[in-house]
């Protein structure tokens, strides 16, 4: 008998909910049979949305959830009051074991605190970090922790790269991942006082293959498979990522439109340039866990379209088919006793 | 009597030394009067680099400097030890006020330190922070600090924020400059420790129109003028933007040279992409300032042509003519006082 994974998605979350949203789902069940989606949100909205497909039925579920959470609302507040929106009821599913994993592309910090309230974290998980994917020259990278636990410390940075490990080793296939640590210099004696504590444990941890510094030029070009920084640092560096990316495509477009013989040419180039521009977009690879929870809770682009929701929901898949977080707590496990043995002298 | 404006350039600093150095020296005084070069370096090599050229000969001064500080070199000990190298034979002109300025393309490491220690700070300027120009979708920024003094208290940014908004004012011509702190999310209570405690400091600043965090998204669509931040996370905002643009103008062109078609129409295209393209590239503003130092030094891109040495000795040329280190003077002692009166409770 083939095993279900059984995925809540926040049927509210994100600016082309719930049409994108819900096209995503019926995708995913019809394209393969191993998926169970329970599409959480106001019943009649998304019913009626439901209705312009055809799907098989028992495929999908609609749980109601009559509040949302604004994208401008205090996290903390919005997961305590709304007891009823799609985020705090999916989260809850998760937490009850009725599904798997719970997909949301509505307010990073309500996900973020209801992965940490409500989901909780493995035992032994200091901080769960979110971990997006983002393109590179040669592929993409792991970039974790982009949540929003500031000031975090050095074994919470350790922990981001023996996760972030096995996430790149078991859902991306790539072997022995190169694990390095942001900085503002090659040399070890470099940084700031956070990555120069990091920095030895790192070296010293024997679940990873730590390759040292990386500074951020070298983050597009694939320096390393999975990049570990604290959350502050990592979300300026995924958000200028997008913002940049944006900005020089659109000042391309603006160059390209500029002469008459300009957009002759541009015309006659544009399907090669979308190809390769299409290989430096991450929204294949879905969207972006937060590793250490007790389940998984997996946040994609406020702009998600349908395509980027289904390759979600096949991530939920992969995480619980690799059982990815039975080697999560093995390892946090190991590290603990490590740290054990030596304080005994072993 | 017009008066001159002496700068001491590092001939042997940067990839392109001494070749391009030496033009950028020679093209700077032929084109404007009110500017005396002296070249710093291997005696030898640059008198026979300079014999390519014609030029009035009393315009450029060669001074000898037999040591050359490698750019992996530790910068401390570089300093400390070498004596008779450019960087620090130029850095005791400023120091001695032989010459208003010193310009280099060598190690940032050296500059920073250098700066620091043989320069000196301005009386009441607690660091001296590494502030480039950006390229932005609307024209530039300015950066500060990307220097190497990183774990910055809030009285650091402070100081920033009101040297960068003089140097904006008054360099760049930026009325009333929009200055805004590197953050995590847009509202007050968002961020690290750091931003945190910062945050009101500026809002209370009267000296600066300061218009609140700012997304790393923001940057490259021109959200502010002046963008603070410690130096950590600026090193990793203009290493990210360097490497990315680069990646992306690669990614671009790998596009438009993979089909037949797309190669006719990219020989179409090109003249109007490179116009365009060229509008974001910010070395025509010259380098990057060291503020708050007794004089100016300006660190120029490792890989800095000619024409990025001339406009930054323009740039020695505007920052004494417009006062700039009087009006820091005047604004830092200001600050002061206004602290004093606030303990003083009047």
């Amino acid at each position: 008998m083939q095993t279900i994974t059984r995925v809540a998605l926040d049927a509210m979350g994100g600016d082309n909910a719930p049409a994108e949203i819900v096209k995503g789902a019926v995708d995913a069940v019809c394209q393969r049979e191993d998926i169970k989606v329970f599409l959480v949100g106001q019943e009649d909205v998304v019913k009626e949305e439901l209705a312009k497909h055809s799907y098989a039925e028992d495929r999908i579920t609609v749980v109601d959830a009559p509040e949302v959470i604004e994208m401008a609302e205090p996290p903390v507040q919005a997961i305590r009051k709304k007891k009823q929106s799609s985020i705090v009821v999916g989260m809850n599913m998760v937490r009850q074991n009725e599904v798997d994993a719970f997909v949301s592309a509505g307010s990073s910090g309500a996900i973020l605190v209801g992965g940490q309230t409500i989901v909780g974290r493995i035992h032994g998980i200091k901080r769960p970090p979110l971990a997006p994917i983002i393109p590179t020259e040669t592929g993409m990278s792991l970039l974790i922790d982009c949540g929003a636990n500031v000031d975090a410390r050095p074994e919470h940075l350790l922990q981001f790269a023996v996760m972030g490990s096995i996430y790149m080793e078991q859902i991306m296939g790539v072997e022995k991942p190169r694990v390095a640590i942001v900085n503002i210099g090659a040399e070890e004696e470099k940084g700031n006082a956070l990555v120069r504590e990091t920095y030895p444990l790192l070296t010293a941890c024997k679940d990873i293959n730590f390759v040292g510094s990386i500074e951020a030029r070298e983050i597009p070009h694939g320096g390393a498979d999975v990049i570990v920084c604290e959350a502050f640092v990592g979300n300026v560096i995924l958000k200028l990522y997008e913002g940049l990316a944006a900005t020089l495509v659109g000042v391309i477009k603006q160059g390209l439109m500029s002469t008459l013989r300009s957009k002759i040419g541009a015309a006659l180039a544009l399907p090669a340039l979308k190809k390769t521009l299409k290989a430096f977009d991450a929204s294949e690879y879905g969207g972006a866990p937060l590793l250490g929870l007790n389940g998984l809770v997996v946040k994609t682009h406020g702009s998600s379209k349908a395509v980027e929701v289904t390759n979600s929901i096949y991530q939920c898949v992969a995480f619980r088919e690799k059982n990815i977080n039975g080697i999560i707590k093995e390892r946090i496990i190991d590290t603990e006793n490590e740290g054990k043995e030596d304080g005994n002298g072993i």
